[in-house]
């Protein structure tokens, strides 16, 4: 059911991120240990953010096929350096696998990755789709439950108020669910970025949430190995938010408790409670 | 913007269709003569119904990139036979380059290709796409006009009363983009099929429609061209409807005039004029 | 580290084989127990000989990406009846994940499966390429050991000799293997048909063997089952042989032994001891 | 028969070469004017060096399929800077349409386009191939005379004399070739680079060579146009080297003549003449 990585601090080239650590990114769509599949071959996707002052927008590159085996995403990851950067491994949960399927979705400048499935969203998309914004809609391009998360998450407000929004796009799947006989609906962990924050959500409806862990900071991190070289050469900024750990260094991941969203920006991290709201 | 070509008659080996006639649709993939683009490499898809009595859907195979350097469509095309054939090359109009904005489109044991478009459809896809039943428009998978435009069909009763339903879409899109500022939007020819009749449509609200032709009866070709075998080997109901001629044989290609329809079932075929329904 | 199938007996609809049995090759192709790997996802390939009296080359589908979300090879099974087919699912070691690195190969109306590997094939390659018969040379369309392997089978007398040139084949990769310095270079399981007969393969330098199943003869299957329908409705010639078996029906599968060969032709099966020959 | 361009000097955003001039390269894989195929769609490549100090290997990303609707060329053209760069369109001669026969070719930090073919090339290539050294030979992953080329001219020594190496590539094919009763094999425009100075060269055994043509200096054209504004902001270094013209302007471009070859570095240029050698 996917896994992803978000990466924000210092700018590295992306093989630091997708392929160098020990249970990398291209690891888990091989072998998750934590995902609903242990195989994540439907497809995957990169976002990131340039270091070009006029260039506004995150670069996606996504495709159908294992990540594993693709030369693109190992050419890209090996030249090219970035701040700010989503990555995303897909599991279908039953939607076409299609480019136009696969995560991170874009909007502007924003950018979107999902973990998880709305319950029965296939009875529900109609409604759910209907529900977007008109002109918003014109953008969506595929059939998945995630992308439909987040233009319902833009037509209530993201780029006003991401964790508002994200709110009232949970509640209302949760009532659109509820009134077709779906009692909950709504598995996710999901992340959101305008290039400059990033926003993390865990939550389901009922039952346990898709995994989602951050990492330690740093500093925290160089006092409890101080041996460690590499941990010197990180910056104090750096923040990673994953699906399932990159590694098993103790004390560099900590769980996202259930029915919270965490926000990092600038080095600075800070979690809170998510509720969804009603619409 | 797209080429197209229907068979029906004596199963024959799909490259008898594909790949054989001096312009044919793979040549029309790469030099098509009378197409808005010459080049036709968007896409491609193959519709064939089987000779399989407990078979009743056709099978449909379809791909992004060019139809001329496929090689899955010529094994296909080299191994199967079919009594009844959809073959589609693709130019997008604006639309995602994927499987499922290719053709042909399938429901239940119904096929469909369009060549044309429907103009401004960007900004009145959501309207359109709401009108469609909402049982229906769980299986749409795309992004096209074209696919748009098979499940209004479908909504306005193609399963019953072919002819009537296509009238009434394009009388829908009409009104649709009358109300939008779009006087003219449906440029079209169309072919369905429910495995044993095929139905052919030439239309546009305004100015030259697609070029559409449709083969003459074997029987005349035989007495006009007496010293051609292979017209001795084809059967009597062997029947092609295409979008340019798969060659120039004198006689062979008949073109259907504009605002028509033609319907093939057992051989025969009648040419009926075609007008758009109020819906 | 690949799977496979062959089938030959009545002509069936090839989804029979691919999908519906318990354990099938697509199940193999996420969830393999018994080969190296448990995902097969780097490319896979069906070969199919028609019931055409004038075709006498057998189709080959092969595409790069997993079997298990291709709706191409889902459309084919379920609407291709054939007599006598290869199925193959790949895990790459090491060579470059492309179309002409599936499996079948073909050469004329020869079809080629292998699982397994030539140890340190990387650096034998270019001798054994440079033993294949200059003319079957330039058939040569990708860079797998499967593929040198089929043709220096063909250069060994493959058409007039099989398990002969099978022999010669596995002779010759061992005695320019130990001149390198690799003592053990082949582990393999082979498929090898020419439409009529079909002949597999089971072999390894040293060590244990890639795995290799064949089914009991359908006759003895009735007796062990007698309350079973659908052994009712397979034909007495009906024979499978498979990397791993497909469903755990007791008595249905059993093993190849180690440095064996069986033939199959006109539902006779007949099993040899393999013996790789100098050259 | 492909269209290539070579960029070198100030590190520019990709899509300044590929899309924005009136006739890009993305134009040509559509509209090509000078080449052997107005389509070239049988795949792309681009390569580019980074601005990283301790990257010392140009990222290639190759595709099949055309350049025109490739998402993944968009993305990373629009979104990566470099100050040297290889982008090719290919219309196949033969070889089959896939990942490795696609340009540019690289080799360590070296890269490789070329525009033209072997005559013949189908009955030379064993022989050719053979002729490569045996450890550059592992690393040859595809079937094409482009890529065979690049490989001899390594073994006749391109790290240390790139001119000396290609003429004795030429003088080499060209030996085999007559050999073999093919007595004008080479048709070639060729481009080569180690990421710091880039050769390209223009040379047919007989008859027209491929077109080549390459840029005037900067000083020269803000000169002949002082009113053009972009002039003014490219940098004096600025050289492309095209198969055929990006636009119109008149001055801004110029033919590589025939049997010459011209070697960029450092914002300098020369023109040589060039004579195959014998081996």
């Amino acid at each position: 059911m996917c896994r992803w990585l978000a990466y924000t601090g210092t700018p590295v080239l992306l093989d630091q991120l997708l392929y160098k650590p020990a249970h990398s990114l291209i690891d888990q769509s091989l072998h998750s240990r934590l995902g609903v599949e242990t195989t994540n071959g439907d497809g995957f996707g990169i976002g990131w953010y340039t270091q070009e002052p006029e260039v506004h927008t995150p670069a996606i590159v996504r495709d159908v096929g294992p990540a594993w085996n693709n030369r693109t995403l190992r050419e890209i990851a090996e030249h090219v350096r970035s701040p700010l950067c989503f990555a995303h491994i897909r599991a279908s949960t039953g939607t076409a696998v299609q480019q136009t399927n696969c995560h991170p979705f874009r909007h502007g400048h924003w950018m979107w990755m999902h973990n998880g499935s709305i319950t029965g969203f296939h009875g529900l998309r109609r409604e759910l789709c209907m529900a977007v914004d008109p002109v918003l809609y014109l953008a969506m391009e595929g059939t998945t439950d995630s992308e439909a998360m987040f233009f319902l998450a833009l037509t209530f407000g993201l780029e006003e108020d991401p964790p508002g929004a994200v709110a009232r796009m949970v509640g209302f799947v949760e009532q659109v669910g509820r009134k077709h006989g779906i009692e909950a609906p709504m598995q996710m962990t999901v992340a959101v970025t305008d290039g400059s924050a990033v926003w993390a959500f865990r939550y389901a409806s009922a039952g346990v949430a898709r995994s989602l862990f951050y990492s330690t900071r740093v500093e925290s991190l160089r006092a409890l190995h101080p041996d460690l070289e590499y941990l010197q050469e990180l910056s104090d900024d750096t923040r990673l938010i994953v699906s399932e750990p990159l590694g098993d260094l103790p004390g560099a991941w900590n769980e996202v408790p259930e029915h919270c969203y965490g926000v990092v920006q600038g080095g600075q991290g800070e979690m809170h409670s998510f509720t969804p709201l009603a619409v």
